[in-house]
């Protein structure tokens, strides 16, 4: 039951030597799923050994450059590389038309297929539902249409306890409803209780991707308690005025989102190019929520 | 009389860790240029003190990825760092649909004019001249329209002897035409050569930049005797098929077209990420033309 968020990126828009814009890969379950993909990404996904061919799904959140500016360049290289298998591409409509062009005038037709999903700034909707997680959209704040992304483990079925099932001779075709919760009754009669013979899965995690976003309580609800949160901080809270025109969100504020909503864990990002270190930012957000870390590309979060 | 090319990218559409794509910085006569804009251009910049704000004309040669995924970032960034001095943009006229696409739906409105100067791939045209500088672009073979660019410094006006001029005294009103290469006549009628009044100035000098194409005869006599050629050199020649088949060059055709065009000297670039080193694609260049050297990142060839 892994879960690890690797970070890419957490510039915002205006360039900062050795700090990319926004990407993180994520790992759930040994399978691989990228969110947003600013420009240089594919230099990143190489220096932190994230493998494209991996990747199946790809999550972009809005249609500001320093959001998707590197994803029609792995798209290309994708294809350069012999990619058969189809890519789901979770995003705002008008990025269809954004690399269909570009395709075009580059007179590339990409050897596998891109399975569009569009998402809906106004409402959370599921996206994506697989054996191991379903992912909900978070509707956000932004100057353009804008969503984050909700990863919701799912819960594994329970583990029979080897011995024990081995001891009582139970037929294999019971198994099923064993690792479902069900009790086990022999031939004889005789009730052994679940919890005797399996034991829980490890408990399913969330991790909530909002990025970028006004402070706005309307999608608090939808992120509550989740395992870990990474919240974009662009600004200072001295620079609350530009933040608030910008529809970007301070560190101060990530921090209270964080304690208003009872996350476990928060990871700040998005940082403006003014700052040339981070830990003023990281303090501010911790003044409020301890457990909070910076997004530094590289780094690897796991969730536990 | 600066002409000095710095080196931001060489590499082709795959990618390759630490080696980025096509873009090059042109500073002549402390006027800068922009050559192709691979994604990671803007990186590349900050990391070689390339300062966009100083950059007023920028050269796309064709529509591949590789050469101008990182335009569209570079011009959001110029944007947001307060720029308000129109940009030349010269490029295929599809390159302003993708723009203008990829502004609207990100309602991006820039602060600067982009004045577009559109490519023709046909036939070589003249696209810029100014005070410093004529370029023309060099029509190439390859899979989708493009061109590749000649940089022709002007020459400069004869400089004056000081000491001469002031012996004679001779009255401020000549020196313009001193300067263009005159003789002086005094008011007693005395003729003073102009070779012993002023000196020339240095040789005006020519840059060629041709990337992509298939190695084809046709753009051979436009490129001959420049001063430094930088020419792609995609695959050593025993992927002379590959090479053939994508419109490409190899290092040892780019030496032959070096040979042939009597050009000074020979940068080679736009490297195929198979090779991990470059070693031997420099050694073929140089079996037919051994003033050649790598376009490796960073580096400034300075034209003498």
């Amino acid at each position: 039951m892994k879960f690890e968020v690797t970070i890419l990126g957490s510039s915002s828009a205006t360039p900062i030597f050795n700090r990319n814009p926004s990407a993180q890969a994520l790992n759930i379950n040994e399978h691989f799923y990228l969110v947003d993909c600013g420009e240089g990404t594919q230099q990143q996904m190489l220096r932190f050994d994230v493998k494209p061919s991996r990747i199946d799904h790809i999550f972009i959140s809005h249609l500001h450059g320093d959001h998707y500016l590197g994803l029609v360049g792995l798209l290309s290289s994708m294809h350069l590389n012999g990619r058969a298998r189809a890519l789901q591409l979770y995003c705002p409509p008008d990025l269809k038309e954004i690399i269909e062009m570009q395709l075009k005038y580059s007179e590339t037709t990409l050897q596998y297929e891109i399975v569009y999903h569009f998402t809906n700034p106004e409402t959370p909707e599921v996206i994506l539902e697989n054996a191991d997680i379903t992912v909900e959209t978070i509707p956000l704040d932004h100057r353009i249409p804008t969503t984050g992304f909700l990863f919701r483990q799912k819960r594994r079925l329970r583990k029979l306890i080897a011995d024990k099932v081995a001891k009582l001779n139970i037929p294999v075709e019971h198994y099923s409803s064993l690792k479902k919760g069900m009790d086990y009754t022999a031939e004889d009669g005789t009730v052994y209780k679940n919890e005797n013979l399996t034991v829980a899965s490890a408990e399913p995690k969330t991790y909530a991707y909002c990025s970028d976003t006004l402070y706005n309580a309307n999608y608090f609800k939808q992120i509550s308690n989740v395992d870990m949160l990474y919240h974009e901080a662009t600004f200072l809270h001295n620079m609350f005025e530009r933040a608030r025109v910008t529809h970007h969100t301070t560190a101060l504020q990530a921090g209270r989102i964080a304690t208003l909503t009872n996350v476990k864990k928060l990871i700040i990002g998005h940082f403006s190019a003014r700052y040339k270190t981070l830990n003023e930012l990281l303090d501010e957000a911790r003044a409020s929520f301890p457990d909070t870390e910076l997004a530094l590309e590289g780094k690897t979060f796991i969730i536990e």
